[in-house]
């Protein structure tokens, strides 16, 4: 009697194939019964190409809700939206043991109550060598600079061996907050070999070495003192180094600190609560900030990727909170703009413009660095922790397989892994063994919808080409009764000024005055020959091809 | 008698305030009586985010319009779609000549015929100092160097003076294909004194001095040489030296050439007949270059910015004109992304990415240029016009006011117009003297549309927030009959599965069973009555607030 052999698979459902939703499943034991933890939760942000009225972008779980019953932990490496934001809204469907480094721990519990659920689930780790067992697997949280506080690799031990699951990560030896990256630290955990590391690709593009946090404050202290109306800076609220970085130049510049937005106070709060801002500057409050001269005054605000109802959107169309920029103040975007987001950064600064504020940004590389470790940097960590395979995640297509062709050019294994590719590495070599379907689930509301349902695709497509609602009625005798209403929505009317509408009804009842009573009693023939009727006169009249919609109603005799 | 005094005035209708849809208009005369010339009549490209469905954006010329009788003539500066793009669409609402060097002229009168409009409404003005007069104003082509055969800055000469009008244009001294930046010409355009210089802004944010066209080349022979499978370029179509720069690599490496896309096809042919192409090398057709071994093959092709049915994204997706890419195979973008396009691009290399395709970009700055003037060259051109004014034009506001600022630190007048702003530059100073209402007109289809019309608006509420239809009737008597009919669009089911329409249609027959008269006997107490009540079942169920449409049909005795 053999026992079924035992295995060690891992399975991306979100991230790899994409920056944002991160999601990895690790699992060990028999095919088809391994034991699994899952590593990360994260969301990705709706765009108004692809999820117009999406409020936030899952992961879609299925797979993992089908088999629960062997699903050990969620492990969160670090308290960034991408990676912590999906627990709050997925933690009802799973009921697992969530573990976390304590601020973001902290974090995870707020994600929690705001959904109103129990706390209690998440527990605090602290960094490796403490470990937490789940099931087969035995988990270590290896500090690691990013720019979030506490951010960590995990070191996850299985029968089959060891793993380093590298979260997000730079190589930093001056973080400002929290820990440097600490090479020794790194290859005491890499010592016993280690069977895979599963690496931030984000950056693998970036050919010189990364930047220090460390680098940044010196460039603002300058720029600081030489403003002379108010100074507004905004950066990733997450970012706390950077917010102290800020702070102490304005108050080097002789400024109080006020920190404005939901986002900055939430992360102030949980970062003070865990101790990490304990040498931060006093900060005002935004009522007292406003009795004070604006000479006096540095804002630290959210939205530096132009997000609509953020602070730095708001002020860059008028009042926020009391506070309004003038002639002569200075805005910085300490910060990067996410691709996507140009736009929207572009009308803050134009904003700014027409105020008379001067808008300063990085375009220089003087006020920001990068969270993620670069080419070189990823070179360095590959020969730190020289593992057999490496395993490209955290990055769209074009990044995991640059990043494996770097670790096949360094002598490694490279493995290209998208969402949904299940990868067993307990055996010689890491090979495919199965592909599972993922994809993306929206919250819509309170809903959540699947990426396939149409729900978002009818949307679009009313966006892109209007929708025409025409609603007749069919006597009892399945005659058209005269007054076919057609209104619409987002069509343009026709060349010579005639409502559209009224061209459609005027074309409908001619159509209508000709049918015989088998297709007006067919409701799919009357449909089909109305949308066509509709969609005739639109791309006579104006050119376009709207949606339609045909509302029937049959009148019986009672 | 005194006559009335005659002034010259300028004003922006599009493209100061934005980068695109250039429309700048110029008058000289008697206040409210000035003879008008418009310079450039370009288009603005739609989005997602704004313009949903939207085919093309012009500028809106409703103030040109009520003054037709004192327009004499359209100018073009060159061919881009900014500046050319609207002549086809607003041509027949205009019929005025225009003027334009040949190879922007051919493109011109190919605008018109697509429109069915006279070709011989376009007259061809060779290079200053040939000129063209139009009521008061005087105006000559001068040569320059920009992306585009056959730039040209327009000389403007006015009874208050010379204006010099740069259209977009760089300081390029071996552009490859067109003239070089000349500038004992400028220098010589400049010397009776020149009262303003209305000067390109795009690039004032770039502090190094801008490359030359010629410094790609270059770096494009050893690229296309290494390179083992079939070898893919996509660049914007009208840039033509890149073009013949492409084809050149290609050539030396051993490849026939083909070019391939709609644009590329139209640019070209336009250049052929301007002898623009003389020394381009041989191309095949797409069916001729299904039959050659891939790695003797180099296409040129469109969709530089990720266009869905460009070339480019084609390629990406499968087969195009019987070509397919392979792993193996190399893709270059010899371009750069424009700010909003970053996903789309990054959606075809992530495909490329997946087929093996190895993506070349122009990240390190070797296989692009920029067409536009950077700050030190924007100094030259200040330095060798040496207008009394600066007015910066071609830039969104924040280019604009620092290329107003640059002017005032060189010891010049800098004014920032943006559109709308009426100038008299006929005074000792130029001063504003009107603001004129501006804005957009979206093609939409066939049909043109007023950017506050509503009906764009419409489409970007239904994207967000989904749209419900119900339709009901009230009999004779004023009592809403049953079966009241409710159609949803783009809104998820309730948390529990429920169709939300059947949740819809149960609260409103409770809300309609308990209506008075009254309330059924008037439309719109009924129409907000059951918007209400379907926003209320929304909300509560998905936490949508969707868009309503209520059609309600009075059955009449008959």
């Amino acid at each position: 009697m053999s026992a079924k052999r035992e295995r060690l698979i891992y399975l991306p459902l979100g991230g790899a194939g994409e920056i944002g939703m991160n999601a990895y499943v690790y699992g060990y034991g028999p095919e088809g019964k391994e034991r699994l933890i899952l590593v990360d939760l994260g969301i990705a942000f709706p765009d108004m190409d692809t999820t117009p009225g999406v409020d936030v972008i899952l992961p879609d779980i299925a797979w993992l809700k089908d088999r629960l019953d062997r699903l050990e932990a969620v492990f969160v490496t670090h308290g960034h939206e991408d990676h912590l934001g999906g627990v709050g809204h997925l933690y009802p469907q799973l009921k697992k043991p969530v573990y976390a480094r304590k601020f973001t721990a902290n974090l995870a519990r707020r994600k929690l109550a705001e959904k109103g659920q129990d706390q209690n689930a998440v527990t605090t780790v602290g960094p490796w060598p403490e470990t937490v067992e789940a099931g087969p697997f035995t988990v270590g949280f290896l500090p690691v600079s990013h720019s979030i506080p506490e951010s960590a690799a995990l070191v996850i031990d299985t029968p089959a061996g060891r793993i380093i699951h590298s979260g997000d990560f730079k190589l930093d030896a001056a973080p400002i907050v929290g820990e440097a990256f600490d090479p020794d630290l790194w290859a005491e955990a890499a010592k016993p070999g280690v069977l895979a590391l599963v690496c931030d690709s984000t950056n693998v593009f970036s050919r010189h070495p990364g930047r220090s946090e460390s680098q940044v404050a010196p460039n603002l202290v300058p720029l600081v003192k030489d403003a002379t109306g108010m100074f507004v800076a905004t950066t990733f609220a997450s970012n706390v180094a950077r917010l102290k970085s800020l702070a102490d130049a304005g108050v080097a510049a002789g400024r109080s600190i006020c920190l404005m937005g939901r986002a900055m106070r939430r992360m102030t709060e949980a970062a003070s609560e865990e101790g990490l801002l304990n040498d931060f500057p006093r900060t005002v409050s935004p009522e007292d900030a406003a009795s004070l001269p604006r000479e006096n005054l540095m804002l630290i605000v959210t939205g530096s990727q132009g997000e609509r109802r953020a602070a730095s959107a708001q002020l860059s169309r008028g009042k926020y909170f009391g506070m309004e920029m003038k002639e002569g103040d200075t805005f910085l975007f300490s910060s990067k703009t996410i691709p996507g987001n140009e736009k929207e950064v572009a009308r803050i600064m134009n904003n700014f413009s027409e105020m008379g504020v001067d808008v300063v940004t990085d375009d220089d590389g003087l006020y920001h660095v990068s969270g993620h470790a670069n080419r070189p940097d990823l070179e360095t960590v590959h020969g730190i922790v020289n593992p057999q395979t490496v395993i490209p995640m955290h990055g769209e297509h074009r990044h995991l397989r640059e990043h494996a062709k770097l670790a096949e050019s360094l002598g490694r294994t490279g493995v290209v892994a998208p969402n949904g590719t299940m990868l067993e590495l307990s055996g010689n070599a890491p090979r495919v063994v199965d592909h599972v379907e993922t994809g993306r689930t929206y919250l819509d509301g309170m809903a959540l919808v699947g990426q396939f349902d149409g729900v978002v695709r009818d949307r679009l497509r009313m966006a892109l080409n209007g929708h025409v609602v025409v609603a007749l009625m069919i006597d009892d005798d399945d005659a058209v009764m005269e007054d076919t209403w057609v209104d619409i929505r987002g069509l343009p009317d026709a060349a010579n000024g005639a409502p559209l509408a009224d061209l459609m009804e005027q074309h409908l009842a001619g159509v209508l005055s000709r049918v015989d009573s088998r297709t007006a009693g067919d409701d799919e023939k009357l449909e089909d020959l109305i949308t066509k009727g509709v969609r005739k006169v639109a791309q006579d009249e104006v050119g376009k091809r709207p949606e339609v919609t045909v509302l029937i109603t049959r009148l019986t005799a009672d």
